[in-house]
C-alpha cells in the first residue's frame, strides 16, 4: 500500500484541503490557524461558524504562554491532547486534578462533580490559563469563583461538549470580561480544546 | 446559578435528549448504546449514519472484555478517555506505546510514523483488541501485519479522523474479515474511539 508516512507532510496536506474546502472567511492569520486546527482534529467544518475568538484573546494567550504559564485542563483527555514538546519548549506546564483521590472524595461528600472540586483547587493555586473541554459544571463554577474574587483567570478556553448545560455554560462564561475562546452551542470537546491550545503554542514554537 | 451537578443525572438526561432528537432507527439496543454514547461525546448526530458496526462485533468485543483483554490504543488521548473504573472492574488493561522513547527513535530512523512503529510492537506482544482514533498509518500497518500473519487482531475499532488517509484507512481495514466497528468517512477521533470502548464496557459493568 502506498500512503504518506511523514506526519508533517500529512498535516500540511490536510491543512491545504481544509483551506480549500472551508470557503471564504474573514479570519486573521492567527485566528485561521486556530479554526483550521480544530477542523483538522474533528473533520467538522461547523467549527468555522461556532468558534468564538474574543478580541485580544490570542494576544493574551501568547503572553501567558511566553511567561511559562501553568495550564489547567478539566480532563485528562484534554491534557493528553496538548503537545508536550511544544509545552516543554515554552517552559509551560499542564495539570489536571480530576483523577486525584482527595478531589473524588470531596466531590462525593459535597454532592458536586469532581470537575467542580478540581477547579476550586486550581483557583486556589492561582492558575490563570483555564481549558475546559468537557465539564459544564466546571465552567459554571469558575464563573462563580471569579465573581467572588476567588479565581483570577486571565485566559479561558471554554469548549464543553454536550446536551445538558454545555451550551449554557459557555454563554455564562462569555459574560465575564476576560480574554477567551469558546465553542458556541453543543459542540466542543477535549479534542477541540486541546487543538486550540496546540494552535496557540505553535504560533510561538513553529515560527 | 442553578444547574445539575450529579454526573449520572447529567448523563441520563443527555441520553434522553439524544434519543428524542435522533429520530427513527433500526439499531439493536446494544448498537444504540454505542451510537448514543458517541453522539453524547461529540454532539454530532452525523454519527448515527457513519458508525459501522459489523455483525458479531459487539459479541466479540464483549467476549474479549470478559476475558480481561489488553486494549491497544494509538494515542494517549484515546487511552485517557477510556473509563479506568470500568476497565479495572473487568480486569482489562489499556496500553499505548506512541510516547515511548524507543518507538520515537525507531520511527525516525525508518522514516515512518510513531503510530506505525507502535502498532508493530503491539502485534508482536499479541494484542487482540485494537483501538484507533487518530492514526490512519497505524490502521494501514495493522492491515499489512495481519495479511502477513504477524498480527492477529480479534476486534478492531477503526476511527481515525482527518483529511489525508483517514477515510481510506477505514475502507482498507474493513476488507479484513474481522469483527470491527468503524467510523466511515473523515470523521472519528480519539474521543469517538474511547466512547465506543466505554459503551462496550458499560454493557458489562452497568447491568
Amino acid at each position: 500500500m502506498d500512503y504518506i508516512k511523514n506526519p508533517m507532510d500529512i498535516e500540511k496536506k490536510s491543512f491545504e484541503i481544509i483551506g480549500r474546502e472551508m470557503g471564504p472567511h474573514s479570519f486573521s492569520d492567527e485566528e485561521l490557524a486556530i479554526v483550521k486546527r480544530v477542523i483538522h482534529t474533528t473533520a467538522d467544518f461547523k467549527y468555522k461558524e461556532i468558534l468564538y475568538i474574543r478580541d485580544g484573546a490570542i494576544e493574551r494567550a501568547l503572553k501567558l504562554l511566553k511567561e511559562g504559564t501553568v495550564i489547567y485542563t478539566d480532563t485528562n483527555m484534554a491534557l493528553s491532547g496538548i503537545n508536550k514538546k511544544a509545552l516543554n519548549e515554552l517552559n509551560c506546564r499542564v495539570q489536571c486534578f480530576v483523577s486525584r483521590e482527595d478531589i473524588a472524595r470531596e466531590a462525593k461528600i459535597r454532592g458536586i462533580t469532581r470537575s467542580m472540586a478540581a477547579v476550586e483547587i486550581a483557583a486556589e493555586e492561582g492558575v490563570e490559563f483555564f481549558v475546559f473541554g468537557n465539564a459544564p459544571t466546571a465552567l459554571f463554577k469558575l464563573k462563580e469563583l471569579t465573581l467572588q474574587g476567588k479565581a483570577k483567570p486571565k485566559f479561558i478556553i471554554g469548549a464543553p461538549v454536550g446536551f445538558v448545560g454545555a451550551s449554557q455554560s459557555k454563554e455564562e462564561i462569555e459574560k465575564l470580561d476576560i480574554p477567551m475562546i469558546t465553542v458556541r452551542g453543543r459542540k466542543g470537546g477535549s479534542n477541540a480544546a486541546a487543538a486550540i491550545v496546540n494552535a496557540l503554542m505553535y504560533m510561538l514554537t513553529r515560527r
